[in-house]
């Protein structure tokens, strides 16, 4: 690639790695040196090519293949050594200074938090310490902040959607900025980037100062999906299910745009928490929303959830439709009576500590046919465990169609066989066909979608 | 028209207007009643429209011709009563803040700036007179900051572009604000809103909060073109010869994009006073750019300033085609030399009063058959006279051939007699034509491009 | 005087003197020069020896008669030259902050008022205009903060005092500050000091930033008393009676401390403003306070108002004896009472427009004999009149009693005849014996006190 | 005691203990109530003692017995429950901002602390690690500011002083304060009080906001001298070397005031590290000063230093008599030097990571006969460990004459056997015989001085 530019330099960090004591620095550029390297150097490269237009992750990755970076240690801290490093990080020699936060937000949140797993205060064995893990890590980012009123507003939804329903996006984190609320999303593009440029607009027209743009992603995503540059607050989380956690504990409300099968998927992990008994009572907003040609996908949505969770699932939304302002007014509504329940409980706006979120919910799920087997989808499960099982089923199912490893099962194994009423399994298997039909979920060779599953009964 | 949605609210001001005394808000509520009302209304309109998409002040205006705007004293100080203003200012029924700090920007450079006429210190009838009054103007709107560093960035050029020249001045606003520079325009659409747009993203890049987009206007303009939101500083000069004073004294380098007859009037306007002996050593850096598309255009008017005022006013400034970075490090090299020279000189680096303007440039020129016949254009006037008859002349043959006034003047008395050197007026007219061509002036009625004037030698 | 150590130094100005136009740094160099100079000469001296022990202005400015101050004019704008100024105000050659602020209040205050007075703005001949000037001299000071609820504790008593006294408005001021309140006094020690010095601390402990300090005096007072090292907002306002204007004007509460006839003049010019029948139902908490010893001379002033007065005029204040956190208390909750109040008038918190001063109290009272012989001073006039009179006869006891003008109209035309009631003087006079016997009033000679009237009837 | 004014309250922490994950209330709360708890209690009873004017902890501790605070574990965070606290650290029932502050540094300074003391990052049996573990208790609180120049100047001297050596300790703090320097103490009274009383005044004076009171105490400490008013960061250090350490790694200079025993043992420890050959070349400023009362004192001390350990060591300091200004001119000229030092090896300004400090000084010594005997007092030792020995027998012989177990020692066991040279012992002798001739050592039932140990050549 003879048009590519690079640099050669050395930076110091800003924030919470600038003091850090002889040991810790020692720690950090053993890690550093390990295993744990490859990770890092993917990650900087990745936010090192923010501003660029190449969202092709393997495409960066074989353009800069000389690149490298070391971790010094030096008496007054640690130091980041670059080189052949993306010149487009650079002005006139001198990194951008978002860029440079967000390669020390990567050191602090990979290397750093690995140089800290043999602590014995992390415990990730119960579904407590995994929260505690959680909350250690948005801490150790400083994303928890204190005596704020609820008003971190989460927008999830595909990162490759519409013009129309990015635009869309837009408009309603235009609304929401107006309304002095901010946005966090997975920090990509897309509706990872909409609401965040609307609200930044937004923001600027009311005059606030330190509106946050908070991106929460994981080391498999990110370097396939640099972070947008407005994101000004980068927390990288081990992995999926933290990163889902994270979403929930530190959001005040979601939003919900269209998206692919991974957005359904987060919907339904959301319904599987707020439907378990303990979370009764326990006020979240969540609004599906998406302009008037996204109208049938929500329709989908909505059926298929009264379809196998039932009404009550249901009410645990509000669907709106191409109307952004009555979007961010609701939320707006939605998030007084989180504020109000919160000070009723003497709870942390920061952290929501009282939602019960399953172990089941915070480990991955493996689609093997024995995995899939032994899933219960029939209504005589309780609705949140259902749920819990359809977002795994849902996620096999994915996986069969899609996925390397899940066709290649496929193939060895036959078809999955699953232990579920049809009643729930007929709804599944529409949403996934209109999926397909919308161009949400594109099957290998194009060929046509066929299950990969037979129902047992 | 029955989609149109409007709002009757009261509101206080926050800044300068914050604290009068009660002479001062009767004064206001009076010089507000009577002829300075109609202006100060709809200049409000054009501001309460700022978000909307209709650039048409005339369209506004029909459509909202019931609005009203009062102005009220109580002892606390001024409010603002407001009768069927547009819905879009507001959110959820309160104005939004940059809107209500423009619309109090209008009534203090406009009803305040009014009463304020009377007096003594103002002198309007000597050229040190008017820059004082220039100088009370922007004091008055807190647009000096004394002690910073000279930053801010000047930009000129038409507000009805095209994409490719539009998305440019965006390019040149990120790198200019990537270097830490501010920018002011004239704070419409097109180039007075690319750069602002680009410095922008380049701010919050950069993390840099403060960043100023400082938008200079006056009665006639705002009126037709509201200030784009990200203005955060908005002063509204009396007319248009203050307001180019404003520019070339508070500015401390000056971009200039393509544009049509306006923006070669303001160059024209620049290079007579930089030309002026007394201005000789005075560092300001002067840049013409453009896309790789605009090169003819940019090539065009160096001819034509070189064949009229020669190789030295050719130094003055440099042309950069298609390439925003290269602009912007030459904009920062520029800053720096200004920054020493005012610092040997001990003058302020928030007003520079060291430049000298010719009484001839800070009043309007009106051109009658009279007032053209006797303007000097031969190479034996000194250029920098000839630079400001030359924009007198070129003031005078686009009002013949566009403006109402002016055409019915040539209809009347027949082509303005000029008393200048072909070797002049020739390329004069050659750059008029190349405009038409250019659809960078149009003609009414379509007709081709005909001089209405000719030469007496 | 060998040991007297004098530096040559060249400071520029901070805030408002920043960004002044070449004009008004020429009036102002022009000013400085003329009869202003040796006004402006004295109170810079004055300034300069904030820090040192001396309080006798005769001596300072004998002991720096080669001082000098010259005001230069750049195109930066203000700069002033110091000649022999006293080394104390320095630190390693650099003036110290404070005192650099205060030398640019006298600055402003002094000869830039001096070189407005021309302007048709200002208008002495009427009340309104008087307190228009008033509020002109504040806001360009920065004194006057928008929006900002009412704490600002007018301070008065004597400026020499027992160190009982001095300890007991110390403490005082240290409630006040731990109530988050604010103080103005009068600027010099005594009195004027303790309150601000108590406050600091409590401010301190309360981890309160911008505590505010406001010192209010005039050219007659500032030369022969410094401003304390407390003081960090300094206004010289042109005379007594304007100072007198502002203290209530920009006060929410006052507290009177025992003092000599000069707290006693100021009581009186308080009543008489809060007994004029246009003030009723304005609140404003006023408190007169001392340590136990000062019991009997609180308790002489309370009967004095009540046989003249009478007992409307007596509940107009409240009398707390050696009690500082209940008269913090006190203040606090009267405080809160003017702040209803102007929320339901919308009047300014930061200025009491509402206030009717009379025009009587806005001149000063010359004692002639004339003067003294046409006082009223009976019961058939209104107590708000009676006050204002009682306020000049008090003054021209004074003087006829210890001043050498007064003293010497004594000597050349017998004793002053007041056409008084009997039940009115005779309490006048215990009040100033009790004064004499408590060493609060010194008489010339040390003679004994005899009064300089007699009541005609 | 019938005059004693209780409150009962309950308070929630500012700063680093806002966001707490529910383990670690949970620890802190069982840590709280265990052997920690009468340590913490005792803490926050001298805390809230702060404003009152009785020292003796005994009679506070006697007077407040049914004082009882308690740890509560909520969600929000944690929370801590007061009962029968002093009424003077609340006014209008609200606590007043810095003992708050200071409550939950000692919250999280002991229980906190303690509660951590099981993680395996803390090593306290190797040197490094117990620097480790100072670094982490001072940035846990916050302490550690990166990136701000050299400005911590560390004031040691005597709590028990006379008048006029604590009026030159807040002189000294003056000059330093108005140098922009900021001061850490031990934190109690006077001269841990003096130089940031005096610095306060000065901050203000050159209008500084954020000046620096720092004090560093530990448990034994604290509850004897509740921390003056002025402190605005507190930190409690587990022991007397941990204390010692903070204080040497945390301030850039240090300046003796006159004091009694406890100050010569700080000197011969800061002397002890700045001989060790590994020093050498570090910048560490350090004066001993008073007023001229005083000569005689700071004399003795120099010459015992001479005749100890010689020249070099008395290289290290300098010695100012009664000029305070001197003494902080020459601490500014000292700390430009560590700034360059510091910026030269890439060192933190923040932490002296570069000074080594040897074991032997991180652990307490136990003055048994064994230990004293062991010491070895000669010339033969390298002056830096000679300055360790001696420290160790100065402390030793002071218990041994004045230390109820060390008194108990000597009656039971007979005089220490020092294996020392005559030529070190004998100047020790004078230095403490002049000790206790300048009232400086108090012996037990004003005995007369008589040295408890022999020397065995």
């Amino acid at each position: 690639m003879t048009s590519r530019y690079v640099i050669n330099a050395s930076v110091t960090p800003k924030g919470s790695l600038e003091t850090l004591s002889q040991r810790e620095v020692q720690q950090l550029s053993e890690a550093g040196c390990g295993s744990t390297y490859t990770l890092f150097r993917q990650c900087a490269l990745a936010i090192l090519n923010t501003g660029a237009r190449i969202d092709n992750a393997k495409t960066i990755l074989e353009a800069y293949d000389d690149f490298e970076v070391r971790i010094h240690q030096q008496d007054r801290g640690v130091r980041l050594e670059l080189l052949n490093a993306p010149a487009d990080a650079f002005v006139d020699g001198e990194m951008i200074a978002s860029t440079r936060e967000m390669l020390f937000s990567a050191l602090r949140d990979i290397v750093y938090t690995e140089s800290e797993l043999g602590s014995p205060r992390i415990d990730l064995s119960s579904s407590q310490g995994i929260t505690d893990y959680v909350f250690h890590l948005l801490r150790n980012a400083r994303t928890l902040r204190p005596g704020v009123e609820p008003n971190m507003v989460v927008c999830w939804g595909g990162h490759s959607i519409s013009t129309e329903e990015y635009k869309y996006s837009k408009r309603v984190g235009h609304e929401l900025g107006l309304r002095n609320l901010n946005i966090c999303t997975g920090c990509g593009p897309g509706v990872m980037k909409g609401p965040m440029k609307g609200a930044t607009i937004a923001h600027a027209k009311q005059r606030i100062v330190g509106g946050r743009y908070l991106g929460l992603t994981e080391p498999g995503i990110i370097a396939a999906e640099a972070p947008n540059p407005i994101v000004n607050e980068l927390v990288i989380l081990p992995d999926i299910e933290k990163r889902l956690e994270a979403f929930v504990r530190v959001g005040h409300g979601i939003i919900i745009f269209p998206g692919g099968v991974g957005t359904a998927e987060e919907f339904l992990y959301l319904l599987g928490i707020l439907l378990h008994p303990d979370n009764r009572g326990v006020p979240f907003p969540v609004i599906l929303t998406g302009p008037e040609s996204a109208a049938p996908y929500l329709q989908q949505l909505r059926d298929f959830v009264g379809a196998t969770l039932g009404e009550k699932a249901q009410g645990l939304y509000q669907i709106i439709i191409d109307n952004p302002a009555e979007v961010a007014r609701q939320m707006s509504e939605g998030l007084k009576a989180v504020k109000q329940f919160r000070r009723e409980r003497n709870d942390a706006f920061h952290f929501n500590w009282l939602l019960k979120i399953e172990e089941g919910f915070q480990h991955p799920f493996d689609p093997t046919h024995e995995n899939m087997a032994s899933l219960q989808l029939t209504r005589e499960v309780p609705p949140h465990l259902l749920a819990a099982n359809l977002r795994r089923a849902f996620s096999g199912i994915v996986a069969g169609n899609v996925k390397d490893k899940g066709i290649r099962r496929i193939e060895q194994f036959g078809r999955y066989e699953i232990n579920g009423d049809t009643a729930i399994m007929k709804p599944l298997d529409d949403l996934l066909q209109a999926f397909v039909e919308q161009h949400r979920m594109k099957l290998p060779g194009g060929r046509p979608y066929e299950p990969c599953y037979r129902v047992v009964t």
